[in-house]
């Protein structure tokens, strides 16, 4: 049998679950909802890290791109009269060659001598941009300057010492354009 | 007097209203930690945003310095024998000069042949470097090729011409390196 007290008991139960229930949805609600704006922080969250990462990467490469081609430049500037002077090394050497001759009259002498002091001007001015003759007559072979073309044995001269130079070597530098081409003894 | 009933119904209300303020607390929380939450997402969202712009600026500027070192480098390249074509102008002018004389006899002319087989040599490896002779008597004056150290009236020749060349000038490319210096008709 039912007593009164137990259907009182019974109607609060009912009352409280449902009041309950009702107030559980509004929480559940609120719950579901953090979850998704969790969600959404977590992936903003990614989406800066990332465009941070991507922005650091950026910056690392663009810093080696600026110090790479500062150098490459500083090359180019540095030997930037190469081209030009390889160019006329043969002139040069026909230059020279047209002052080796022997002179038997004054005009001759005269003009001679004028283009030497041309020739002279013409050495000047290459220098001033880098440009030097590479010793060799008398100096300890260099493979790194010289070209032996010919080796010969003649005494009174140390061993592998340039003997004769055949052909003016030039540097731009510390760069050998052409090296001398020599005679050296064994 | 209150009535059996009545207690009841206030019993149920009371234990609702416990219920309700228990889970309504729950809720409140879950709103508490949305609101919080929601502030993060926000926070991360306007980094990502940051992060994004900033890299994006970066994008640009490097693009940008590609392009202003790639344009400096074919300059610094087309006129990289500017310098030492420079430097070599008053050797050039010399010689020329020293071409300029008269021979008398055999061995003067000869040299004198030979000399003048040199000086176009070099003046052909110039050319392959882009260095070019300015073209003046007989042509119109333009002050961008030409300056004029004289000013003359002569008959027979047209107005504002080129009447004589004084001093050879040099481009090399599009680049004037010297004017040529001339005599211009009025």
């Amino acid at each position: 049998m039912v007593s009164e007290k137990d259907v009182q008991q019974e109607t609060a139960e009912k009352v409280k679950a449902e009041a309950v229930e009702e107030t559980e949805e509004t929480a559940e609600n609120a719950a579901q909802q953090e979850k998704s704006t969790e969600a959404e922080a977590v992936n903003w969250q990614q989406q800066a890290e990332e465009a941070e990462d991507k922005y650091l990467r950026l910056r690392a490469e663009f810093d080696n791109y600026r110090r790479r081609i500062q150098k490459e430049n500083e090359t180019l500037q540095k030997y930037r009269a190469q081209n030009v002077v390889t160019g006329i090394l043969p002139a040069l050497d026909n230059f020279e060659r047209a002052l080796n001759i022997e002179t038997t009259n004054d005009e001759s002498a005269s003009l001679l001598k004028g283009m030497q002091m041309v020739h002279s001007s013409l050495l000047e001015a290459l220098k001033a941009e880098g440009v030097e003759i590479i010793e060799s007559t008398g100096q300890q072979f260099d493979p790194n300057l010289h070209q032996a073309v010919m080796q010969v044995s003649e005494e009174g001269y140390e061993s592998n010492t340039v003997i004769e130079e055949l052909q003016k070597g030039y540097k731009l530098k510390d760069r050998v354009i052409r090296p001398s081409m020599v005679k050296v003894n064994e």
